[in-house]
This record gives C-alpha cells, sequence and structure tokens, in this order.
C-alpha cells in the first residue's frame, strides 16, 4: 500500500506574491467579508502558520457594485463563479454562495475536476451531495475541506478525521442549531412561547425569514449526516436523518422540564443501534448535570463518545461572520501547508453503506404532557394504556385544578425506558380518551450518560 | 518563500508489512499497553485513516519479563532505548517512558537527529527541553508530535497549532491537572480537607505516593507552557510560569467560594498583558455560570478565546491509558498520512522570545479569608488598610460569632480589582494587625467572561 501522500498531486505553488497560495473566492457575504477581515489583520500571522502568505485573487459576487464592509483590493471579479475554477490564478477555490445545488455546486465540482482544491461552508451541498463530491476529489487527487460547515468556529471535523482518528466512535450529539438553540433559551429565561420568541429572534436577525430551515431541524439535520460520515465511516445519507423540529415546544413544556431536571435542547444524534446507524435530529430532555444543558443561546457544542478517548465536548460560536471564516481559514492553512485528508476521514473504497437504523425501534424515556378533563378515573385509563403497551410511569405530575373544565389540566408523565413504537401506539389510544383534549405531546428524554464508559 | 512541504525529508515508507509505518516504542507502562491495544483492537480502521497499517515491529522496556496487560508480540526488544532511533526497521520512535531529561531526551535527541519522527506523550521533557528538541526536529526536517502530552484525550495541540490557525488568540485557560481537579471536587462534594482526601486520593492510585509534582501544580504549569507557546507563538519558558499549588485550599474556602456563587479550581492561565506574556497557575475562584466551573473530577478542560473563533471550550480526559493513547495515536496517523507541522505551529524563526509580565502588575479580583478576634473595630482596622492601598471591598462575610475567642472567627471579603503588588502590601500590613490570627489567605478571583468578546 502506498503513502496516500504520493497519490496527490502537489499543489500548484504558482508565481504570484512570491509562493504565495492564490484564493478565489465566491460569495463577499457575511463570511465571505469575514474571511478578507481575518486574512487582511492575520496575514503575518497566517503566512508563518502555513509557510506561504494566502492572497486573495480573484472573487464572484452577484453584484460587485454593493457596498461592503471590506475592500478585497486589486482582485480579479468573475461574474459567473464557475470562472474562478478555470482562472489561472486561482490555486483553491472558495465557495461561500451556498444553497445544496446551482452554482455552488457547480463551482465545485468544476474546480475539483481541474484538481484544485476547495473549500467550503456548504452544508446542505455537502449533506446532498456529498458523496459524489468526495469522489470527484478523489479522482483528481485533491482536497474538498469544509471545517466551516459544520459547528461553525468549533474545529469538529478536524476533531473527528484527524483527532480521534485512533478511535472507533459510539455515539455523536450535538447542538448544531444557533437559532434554534437561541430560541429555546430564551423561552426558557423570558417564560414566553415560540411564535414570540421566534419573531423576536427573526427581528433581530438571528432567525431568517423564513425560518422553517432552522426551527424543523433540516439545517441541524444536515450538519448530523456530515458529522456521522465522519465519525462511522459512512456514506453520507442525509435522507435517512429522521428530523423533528422546535415549533411544538411551548414554554409549558420549559417549564415542567425544568421542575423535573431538565431543559429542552434540540439535539442531533448519531448512533450504532441494533447494528443499523440511527440519525435523528429532535427535541430532546436533557438532564441539568450534563454539560451539554448548559450550552445557551449562538453557542453550538459536539460531544463524541468514542472507545478509547472517552467523551471529548467541545463548544464554541456555530455560527456568524468571523467564527465561521476562522473555520475556513483553518482550512486554507491546511492546504497552504500541504496537510490534507480524505473527504470523509478514509478513502472511498472504506466507507460503507451502512443500514439505517428504525425509529420503531428506539428506546429510550419520554416526556409526555396532556391536556384532560379534570375527572376521576382519567389516569386510571392512561396508566392502564401504558401498561398494556408495556411502558412503565417514571413520574407523573399535575399541577392545579381545573377552573374551566373545557380546557382541561395539563398532566405531564415520564417514563421509563420504552420501545418508541410502543410509545406511538400507547399515545394513539391515549389520544382517542373522551378524557384527553388534545394531541398528547410526546418528547425524547436522552440521559446521555449512560453510554459515556462505551 | 517554498513550501514548507518542499523542506521536509519524505517519510521512509519501509518495507515490512507491506508499507506499514513502524514503530518503536519506548515504555510498556499505563500509556504504552494503552497505545498497544488501541493499535491492535482498532488495526483495520487506523490502516484506512492513516492510508498504511501502524506496526510495532521494536519495543524499549527496562523489564523484559514484566507481567502485561498486553504481548507486544513478535518485536525487537531494546535494552536501550536509544538504540530505538538507530533500529533500521523504525520508522517513527514513540516516546513513553517519561521524565524532562535521561533516557527520554537523549531517544528523542537522537531519533530527531537520525531524521526520525518521534511522538511523546512527555510535557516535562517539552516544557524544560522543548526549544532544544524543536530545533533539532526543524534542522532534520523532520516531525514532533505531542498532542498527548497536554490533557490527553482532547485534542488541544491540534486546536490551538492547526484549527485556530487564522486567529489571534488573546487568552486561554484551562484546567490541566486531573489530580487536582478530583481533590478540589471532591473536597468540595464532601466537604473533607485537603490532607483527608489526597490520602484517599493516594490510596485509589488517582495521586502519587509523592504528590508534589501535582498539588503543587508543577505538573499544570509545564502544559501551560506548551499551550502557551503554541498560542502565543513563544519561545517555551516554563522557568517564567507563576506557580502556586493547592495545598492551602481548605474546606472553608471551598465552602464560603460557593455561598459567594463561586468553585474553586486550579486554572493555568496565559494572557498579553502590557506588552507582556503572564502565565499562571494557581487556585482561583471562577464563577458557578462558566462553563469550566463544571469541569470535574478527572476530567481536564481548555478555553481558548481569539480574535475571529471567539471563545471554544475542549472538555474531555485529561489522563488514564487508552485517553493518553488516543492522542498518541492521532499523531501517529498523522504522521502516517503524511501531515506535518512545526513543533510550535510556526518555524522557529517566528517565535519570539516575549517579556515575561509580572505578577505583581496583575490586576484582579481577590477572595480573602482571615482569621480575627471578634472585638469592635476589626473589620474598620482591615478596612482602612484595603482603602489605603486603594483596593474597594466587594462583599464581606462574617459567620457566627466566637465562642472561644482564642481562635478567633473567620471573616471573608471579595474586592474589587486591585493591582496584585497592591494586594500584597495590604495582605502584609493586615497580618501584623493585633487583632488578626493567622495570615491572611487569598485566593484570585477569575471572572472568565470580560475577555471574551476580546
Amino acid at each position: 500500500m502506498a503513502a496516500p501522500v504520493a497519490e496527490r498531486k502537489p499543489l500548484p505553488t504558482g508565481t504570484a506574491g512570491g509562493g504565495a497560495l492564490r484564493l478565489g473566492v465566491a460569495g463577499l457575504g457575511t463570511v465571505g467579508c469575514g474571511l478578507l477581515a481575518i486574512l487582511q489583520r492575520n496575514a503575518d500571522l497566517i503566512a508563518a502558520r502555513a509557510g506561504r502568505p494566502l492572497q486573495v485573487t480573484a472573487v464572484s459576487v452577484r453584484q460587485r457594485r454593493k457596498k461592503r464592509p471590506l475592500d478585497p483590493g486589486p482582485v480579479r471579479w468573475h461574474a459567473n463563479p464557475v470562472d474562478l475554477a478555470r482562472d489561472p490564478e486561482v490555486d483553491v477555490v472558495v465557495e461561500l454562495i451556498g444553497g445544496a445545488s446551482g452554482p455552488a455546486r457547480d463551482l465545485c465540482l468544476a474546480a475539483l475536476k481541474a484538481g484544485k482544491p476547495v473549500v467550503t461552508a456548504n452544508k446542505a451541498m455537502l449533506a446532498e451531495h456529498g458523496g459524489l463530491l468526495a469522489r470527484q476529489a478523489a479522482s483528481s487527487g485533491t482536497v474538498l475541506a469544509y471545517e466551516a460547515a459544520v459547528a461553525g468556529a468549533i474545529p469538529v471535523i478536524k476533531t473527528l478525521r484527524e483527532g480521534l482518528a485512533g478511535n472507533r466512535v459510539h455515539r455523536l450529539y450535538g447542538i448544531l442549531n444557533g437559532t434554534c438553540n437561541y430560541i429555546l433559551t430564551t423561552m426558557e429565561q423570558t417564560g414566553r412561547d415560540f411564535a414570540d420568541v421566534l419573531a423576536e429572534a427573526q427581528r433581530l436577525g438571528y432567525a431568517e425569514a423564513d425560518p422553517s430551515f432552522d426551527v424543523d431541524g433540516i439545517d441541524a439535520a444536515h450538519k448530523l449526516a456530515i458529522l456521522a460520515s465522519l465519525a462511522f465511516g459512512s456514506i453520507i445519507d442525509f435522507r435517512k436523518v429522521h428530523v423533528e423540529g422546535i415549533s411544538r415546544v411551548s414554554a409549558a413544556d420549559i417549564a415542567m422540564a425544568s421542575e423535573l431536571g431538565y431543559r429542552i435542547k434540540l439535539l442531533g444524534l448519531a448512533q450504532m443501534e441494533q447494528g443499523g446507524l440511527v440519525q435523528r435530529v429532535h427535541p430532546c430532555l436533557v438532564p441539568l448535570d450534563t454539560p451539554i444543558a448548559h450550552v445557551d443561546g449562538v453557542y453550538n457544542a459536539v460531544v463524541t463518545e468514542s472507545c478509547a478517548a472517552g467523551r471529548i465536548l467541545l463548544e464554541g460560536r456555530g455560527a456568524g461572520a468571523e467564527p465561521t471564516a476562522s473555520a475556513v481559514a483553518a482550512d486554507l492553512i491546511d492546504i497552504a501547508a500541504g496537510r490534507f485528508a480524505p473527504v470523509f476521514g478514509v478513502p472511498g473504497r472504506h466507507l460503507a453503506r451502512l443500514r439505517p437504523g428504525s425509529m420503531r425501534d428506539h428506546v429510550g424515556c419520554y416526556y409526555v404532557r396532556l391536556q384532560v378533563h379534570d375527572q376521576p378515573g382519567v389516569i386510571a385509563d392512561i396508566s392502564a394504556i401504558l401498561k398494556r403497551n408495556g411502558i412503565s410511569i417514571e413520574s407523573l405530575l399535575q399541577h392545579g385544578r381545573a377552573v374551566d373544565d373545557e380546557r382541561g389540566v395539563p398532566v405531564v408523565m415520564t417514563t421509563h425506558e420504552a420501545r418508541e413504537a410502543s410509545m406511538d401506539k400507547a399515545l394513539g389510544a391515549i389520544a382517542r380518551l373522551a378524557s384527553v383534549l388534545d394531541r398528547p405531546h410526546a418528547i425524547r428524554i436522552e440521559k446521555l450518560n449512560e453510554a459515556e464508559e462505551g
């Protein structure tokens, strides 16, 4: 077996700027301008660490005349981003356009085909087309780097791909979407409800005008699919991620969870269960004594549990101009210094198509909130249904008596470990009880300490 | 400027094991056996990630016949570790002997001189002789890797050297010694005193028979010196670390700190202050609402605050056979895959000899515990001394009245920001008051949130 170094094309050292690594940047939005700022401010430091200067020689933007916080200086402007791949004065393409397909994907494929390394922050593109792009990078003997695609400034890609390379990962989970974490944190701190806090987040610019990508869990699922591929050596398979968003989480759930010793977080989790890879993104109750329960606001965190290293937690800023650009800069410095790794940590032939685990077989504890008529026998009926489905109640809370029985009273339960299929069946039966007013609302409880010793 | 890749010797690919990277391991203690276990258990995974198998071909131990949990298999045994450097069937030397000088240093220097990469877990050697070793590695065009030397399984060296390479670090701090953290955590959880918990830790094997290296802060100072060099591009200078251990921390301090909203941790901190690099290891009061306050027991954590990435926290197991060996394996996989970086992140000519900042100029808040005669005017006298030295009191606690005035009563104060020289002067004057019984005990308060935005 030959050393992989030998299989790779040497990078063009170029002529411009005395051995500078020449960058073509597509997209000068928030992250693009953040990158220019870092490259300008820390030019000497970066040149020392990279072994050569990094120089932006070409950019592609939709509107060249738009007002920007920074001037890229004397660069070549391309109206069509794909021209960056063909520009002889570009050694490395930095894709910061976004979007799973379209110009972003066209540019990356063209650059990789031309043997040029690509650095991207585009998680949607990687989640949807990561396999295709990785194959192109491998067949061209070049690099596709994407530290910025997951968890902003946190070096989680490097940690999984290199720092934990001697380990078999048992489980991985994290807070991967800053918008959702900001909303849940603010709901907890203010007692306000989801819609109200979301509207405020939109006014403050922490949530998009169309927030569905974030609050429905899609963005977290893209990131989880990338991490799961790296951690488990699996062919990236975003379609197999079970996704639920946070829009059904209420202020009442958050208050009840707190009373029970939990906090509600949107987690992405990936784990081998019964021979299948389960990838899931959904709100969870996490115990207050776990570190991840205290990751608040716009911070992200990723926890890995692996055979030799045990539990590792990485926490930092998950988004924003400079935190994201910091990750792009790290990838560029690695490329300039000649440090490479296969796109998903191992050569493509070693990636496995892992059988997706079914959520129906998932075993866990549940939090269930019900709205019921305040009358004798309700709890007995509910308990009987749970018992019939092999589910045992861990705790039960009922607050106050009904003033107006039309609206009912809330009942909150937590269960011991149960199979998800049994839980679904039980909740269906409970919903059909005449004394139960709304559809029962269940949230999974993740105790998170159990798999630690692997 | 040429790309650094070109300056380096290509690694010998060897002939044994079909392109395997052939390892010579010095020392088969806890970490050495942990490494053998990982390399055997995860051989396929590691070969896929490294691009070639990793094979132990030679070992050096003091007692070949000693009973070990694992058999290294058919390897060459060397009585003298330095012979590993000369063994033609060894491509990379793994130094796990320990000790700042002696055979560990002789072996590393010999291997580097022979152009063989060295992987080590030896923080004392790096802190004392890191400069010398780095110069030898550079002049031989080879690698000295030491992820395992700081914070066990946590990829903190890689994060500082590569993951944050685009950043200027403002401040770095961490819990770097698991023994001290275990002792402080246990003191807090049980209310027991230092000596008692230390004795128990020794019985349980969490502390050495001679615990001074850990409890006096030397081990944490070694690690801090390494991190500071990487973070600030400074020539490693362990002698300039201000070091205080935890032996004066009492159960009373821990209880008082908790009442004031703090936890006591032994931190290593490095920061540029007034143009000088301050490196210090000492017990601190850290606010309960900071993540590092909740890093308990044998866990380590490192926080970096840098210009683009902001605050990053890394937490994980700081010691133990497999956590430490996990870091050694990561370095070996990097070497096998041809990923290199200069020893302290930049070529030696870019490292600066930074002026050490003086602790006398340090500005911070303080916790002070006094034992005083319970009589009128004591607090007035103390307050007058503090005022004279420009120090203002933030809070003052006095618990109970004296039953026996011979022993006095404890008074606990916290101060607003003060210069350390002023604080020392004030404490000296307070100690001379007739109403003050013991030497005042001061512990620095680190609020930790302030520099975050850098």
